[in-house]
């Protein structure tokens, strides 16, 4: 019974990761074709090549009126140059043609005099008071993208303003990435869904809702398999069929070492490879475990609701990230001085949970006390978190550290 | 025609933010019951209360052996103490009882003993090698979240994590408030919608799905009113018909002075009070105005689309987090290096388009280079801005800047 002392070796996150993502095969991943409208946060799947110059012709940046440059060359308020207002489609030498914002730029004019720069005179005539050179005042043909551009680089996740662009275009169904499809799974006797009534024991399941929450922010599908009791044949089952529907299976709990291994062992029965690594050294969230099963990956999370919020952060995100095709995409991070020492284990990467916020211009980290992986508060009374390092023991008071925001950042005294 | 000039004064955004919220009434807002798997994201509308301790009960943090610490007082590796397994509902003086992580504390035990602290010794002894103290490795009844104590304050908006503490205590539906519903209108005689055949002078309108999925992201719900020709009835009618069925309204196009400036001419004579203030000391958005018509707001933006950003930015998501609200909501603030200078306009506040991104450590935020409001690209070569105040004419090579995150951080040559 070795295995009840706990784990014998502890995997780095660095390694444990290489080894999870060498047991996948990352293929090019499924594509849909979406209108526009439903694009918000999708990653777009190809690069987006412009048809057609953005602006599709030269147009007028400003409000005021399309002349040639060199009719205003040595105008000054003490000496303004005279034009003639024409209503033509084009501006010859000598005359302004009035345009607003976005005008296309009339045939023959090259530049555009602002409102603030001129003087209307009569019906009839500008007095113009500055000069312009040529292009002055006007969006060029294709400046803003050009004809055969990339105007949107593929795996971009698309938002608000990356529509705005793909609409300027004239494109109104983009290809990306179909939604990878997560299943999840909570295991124990002892849960029992919100909403229901408690019998003596027993406690409300929390995770389900939690990843599948986290899941909805990266772009993913989460599949609710519900919860299955600890008998390895019901997870088995419920795996096996979530496995079916789904590209990625999330577990929670049974995953401690010793008779509550439930999850490794019905993994291993489920198919090959199996779990690869279990038992990694951080803090929370050490019992986790990675798998695959024919060719699709298992995160075996802990049933404690923030060791299973951090063992997503470490291994799903990444992972569903990478399937998406997206690289470097992170979390906010915000450098802040903490407010108090803070002390972690020797030799487990530590993510102390922090309440983060901007005041009179300072950034400060209040490190929320933690007394076990299962007090959820201290993640609600949170906003980020802190990695700290293997070697160190701990934070000092006043340090400078970057926190990784999971919630928006509070702002106090300060406008805009 | 004095107007034709230009605006004859500018408002700074403080001033216009304080006139603009000082004409509408914000009352508590409407509420809605919603089942927490359709939270996410929402707006907790009351102070949540918890109705039970969580945990409910005394419980074991750790997998091992519950005993009375007494017990194990003077017990170390080189002189153990030995106790009798007990599997009986109670813990008696001598004897120990195997639990799992999250188990509750049997009658009679005080504290837990790690696995690892302890061997086994045949089927119903273990030696202890470690004293442990009253309450070691137990999570305390209602050390989460005591009854009667505010798990989740009215005002946040629900995250995963918040779910997960909502669902801990057993609670499937909770109050939140209605979205608030903006109808978002754009005009322009010369806009038509993606997907369209373009006629000669006419560009695709890019505003409204932009606007949308700035509203999705605040938790707001848009109102699609299509496109208004340059027509005064045309706008007037559609806004009246936006403001019977929305709490906001927001247009673009048809701002600037001069013939075109129909958006405010339609809503002065929609209601009162109309437009409050029109022209702002910002830059890019110098036309946006602000109106309140009948006690509903309007923002009027300009139609260029970075200018219509930076309006929606400053006013609508402000007073779309106070109707809901929402105090000291902050998006991500990065403080970063300027990889270049940058020159901005003194007088008015600026806001730079900047990418920002974490290479070897150190934040970075490269300007990009704008030649006007209506350069799309500029947002998307960008995921952030900064605030260049009105007293500066730009900033220096190597400044140090907080910047606004809208889209996410690029992180290179790091590992988590």
């Amino acid at each position: 019974m070795v295995r009840l002392r706990g784990f014998q070796k502890l995997t780095t996150i660095e390694e444990a990761k290489k080894l999870f993502f060498d047991n996948q095969k990352f293929r090019r991943w499924k594509i849909e074709l979406v209108p526009i409208w439903d694009a918000l946060n999708r990653v777009l799947a190809d690069d987006l090549i412009a048809g057609e110059n953005l602006p599709r012709f030269d147009r007028s940046a400003v409000d005021g009126y399309a002349v040639k440059a060199r009719d205003t060359f040595g105008a000054s308020q003490f000496k303004p140059k005279t034009l003639k207002l024409t209503s033509g489609s084009e501006v010859k030498k000598g005359e302004a043609k009035q345009v607003w914002t976005g005008n296309r730029l009339p045939i023959g004019a090259d530049a555009v005099l602002m409102l603030e720069d001129v003087r209307r005179v009569g019906d009839s005539l500008i007095e113009v008071w500055t000069a312009v050179t040529p292009s002055e005042n006007v969006s060029k043909r294709g400046e803003d993208i050009a004809k055969g551009e990339v105007a949107a680089k593929a795996r971009t996740r698309l938002k608000p303003h990356h529509l705005a662009l793909i609409s300027a275009l004239g494109i109104s169904e983009v290809p990306v990435f179909k939604k990878p499809k997560v299943a999840i799974l909570a295991t124990g006797n002892e849960l029992v869904e919100a909403g229901e009534k408690l019998r003596q024991d027993q406690i409300y399941e929390t995770n389900r809702i939690m990843l599948a929450s986290l899941c909805h922010e990266l772009g993913a599908e989460p599949i609710d398999l519900g919860i299955a009791k600890d008998d390895i044949d019901e997870i088995k089952q419920k795996l096996k069929h979530g496995l079916k529907k789904a590209d990625v299976a999330v577990t929670t709990g049974g995953t401690s070492v010793g008779v509550s291994d439930l999850v490794p062992t019905a993994i291993n029965e489920l198919g090959k490879p199996g779990v690869i690594v279990h038992g990694i050294a951080m803090r929370p969230a050490m019992p986790t475990a990675l798998a695959v099963v024919d060719s699709k990956p298992i995160i075996v999370l802990s049933g404690n609701p923030v060791a299973a919020f951090f063992g997503f952060e470490v291994f799903a995100r990444p992972l569903i990230l990478r399937i998406l095709g997206i690289e470097n995409e992170s979390r906010p991070i915000v450098v802040a001085r903490l407010t108090r020492r803070t002390s972690t284990v020797l030799g487990r990467k530590t993510f102390v949970r922090v309440r983060v916020f901007k005041q009179n211009g300072e950034f400060y980290a209040e490190p929320i006390s933690a007394r076990g992986s299962g007090i959820i508060s201290t993640l609600t009374r949170a906003n980020g978190y802190i990695i700290v390092p293997e070697n160190r023991d701990g934070l000092e008071d006043d340090e400078t550290v970057p926190v990784h925001l999971f919630d928006a950042l509070e702002v106090f005294n300060e406008n805009v």
